[in-house]
């Protein structure tokens, strides 16, 4: 019996995973499960699966507080999160942004198994990362799939991760100026939030994930190749010394490595949507790191190490943010985290007062800079 | 120093075999090479190369033999077949067709290490294969990758090989009807003998690597599928039961699969053509089995094992023969084939005479039936 935390259940992720668990109900016992907003959707989640614990960011309401305490114990977010911890031995943290460091710090201290889903407390420590290593498990598709095929083959030469390209895969620079949230919310493959769909238009999401998987798995930043792949089927490839490519490919849906990271190294039985090939054509090419600038800046930023990760996150952020308020526009988001990356001059340790400070250096420069005029929408 | 033989030295298998040798050549030992027929090509071999021994089964001028043996002992067909496989550790069979299965059963009997690339002798003694199964890597790409693969992951639901669907992919019936031995002989992916060419427009030569698979990898018939993928990048896959497909893929080249199995377990690098995915497109569809018969020929003959293995081999020999010779069309192969596994009406033993006999059969069974005008080009 799996004994399982869900930090930001109600979320694209969170979702999938508690199909899982209701799936494998018989392996799988729910100790708890979090979100930021004590939300109609979370009641129903705590009435349908009865997790032990369950807890709320935003303080709840007294009738919600009422009807979710007939199902589970409520408890605050800095409690809840505790004790979801060390009731669990694995938690998986699906919490969006950079709202999710604190959860994968204290997962990682307390040595539990993080389910690792949210990729700035990833890229924001990566020496405390490293050190547990053993104890990661990444969900995202590429870096579980990366996972899986890193897990066999030793021999690596270059490892591949795909990008659908997004929306504006095609687009020119000159159309990229004039795109509207509207157009970038619009993701081909993948149903998410809007902070992930807006970094995946802007090829942002693919850079993070460049440094995230150059810190799971110990590769320098020029071995690991991003591809442009529209059909998102083939997620991550190794290519071997020894001349072969191995590559892992599904249909795009969360609960295959949702389910994958859950019973690892343990395996079952997948039992949702399968590739199908009676028709298939799979696409790729080179990302143009010239009209998606955020590639480059990841690349650098990687090599970097801190504070400039931690810089980084705060800034996309708050420039994601600001684009979908309107207040600058699209080829604007990569313009000002380089100019607030340019601007760092401090050193930090590697905790989580200095972490969280740099984080916040990001997000406050960038605001500093909109709100001078610098850039308008 | 791994002490190598390679039966078919002049083959396209051989040719590839004998610049992996050249390439490392610290590493490999060329004990001894055979060919067919005492040529120019192999003349120049054994000269470049200097192997311990040679034979041939042509009987050499003696012109030709004075100037081989300044580089190498020449044997005949008889004793040089001994003799390479008494001195190597790994034998490559790279002899074409049914020719081929007396050095397959010689090697294996002699408890070395058989690089298999003929598939004929791995298809007619399925008992002694599986009997032998770990002095056995397959050369094939289809075969190789999915050993490449086979090797890590357990949990198969199904393998997957690929068929370029050779030249004929998209022909009607009626179309075929009227195909010439010369637009058969246009591969358009690789360069190969005339033979397995002709199988592979047929898709018999996917039928026998169907049947093949199942023998080494030891899968039920129904759980290996071929898919077209006309680009020839993808050799095989594997999907897995906990839902995710890997697969193997790199640029069209034999010397691949040859180093990976000359060296198998170790690995070396690979240093020749490497695939390109600036702008690479995958495809994938289903096989037409109501026009290319073959197939269900073959899945039909690898579940009811021998004499039905060995009879197939030797009709299709001959049909392809025949064709070759434009004594009967394109659709006359599979129907012939047919004809002749539907009179088989004698069981054999898995040894040496009794399989020849049966591939024997096969051959003579085609020619009665052809010459009984039966079919007409």
């Amino acid at each position: 019996m799996i004994k399982l935390g869900i930090l930001g259940s109600t979320g694209t992720i969170g979702k999938n995973a508690l199909e899982i668990v209701k799936t494998f109900s018989q392996d799988i016992e729910l100790i708890g499960i979090g979100a930021y907003r004590a939300s109609e959707e979370f009641l129903y989640q705590a009435k349908n699966l009865k997790p032990r614990y369950v807890f709320s960011v935003e303080t709840p309401s007294r009738e919600w507080l009422n009807e979710i305490s007939k199902y589970s114990t409520y408890l605050n977010e800095e409690e809840g999160l505790g004790v979801i911890i060390e009731h669990s031995d694995k938690i998986l943290n699906a919490i969006a942004g950079s709202s999710g460091i604190k959860a994968t710090y204290k997962i990682l201290k307390a040595k539990k198994i993080l389910l690792a889903s949210n990729k700035e407390s990833i890229l924001c420590m990566p020496n405390l990362i490293r050190e547990n290593i053993k104890h990661v498990i990444p969900v995202d598709s590429e870096h579980n799939s990366a996972f899986m095929l890193l897990e066999h083959y030793k021999d690596i030469k270059d490892l591949y991760i795909t990008a659908s390209g997004g929306p504006f895969r095609n687009y020119t620079l000159e159309q990229l100026k004039h795109v509207k949230k509207e157009q970038a919310l619009q993701h081909p493959n993948w149903k998410m939030g809007p902070k992930i769909t807006i970094d995946s238009a802007t090829l942002m999401n693919k850079g993070l994930e460049l440094i995230e998987a150059s810190i799971l798995f110990d590769i320098a930043i020029e071995h690991i190749k991003i591809l442009i792949h529209p059909q998102s089927i083939v997620h991550a490839m190794a290519e071997l010394i020894s001349g072969p490519i191995i590559s892992n490919m599904y249909a795009p849906d969360m609960k295959l490595p949702i389910q994958h990271a859950i019973f690892y190294p343990e395996k079952r039985p997948y039992l949702f949507n399968r590739l199908n090939f009676s028709n298939l054509r799979l696409d790729f090419e080179e990302p143009r790191k010239d009209v998606f600038k955020a590639i480059e800046i990841c690349e650098w930023v990687g090599s970097m190490g801190n504070p400039y990760l931690s810089v980084l996150l705060g800034a996309d952020d708050e420039a994601v943010n600001l684009f979908l308020q309107d207040k600058i526009g699209f080829l604007d988001i990569p313009e000002i985290i380089e100019n607030v990356l340019s601007s760092v001059n401090f050193h930090i340790n590697e905790d989580l007062p200095d972490i969280l400070k740099a984080v916040n250096f990001g997000k406050e420069k960038v605001k500093k800079d909109v709100n001078m005029l610098k850039y308008k929408p």
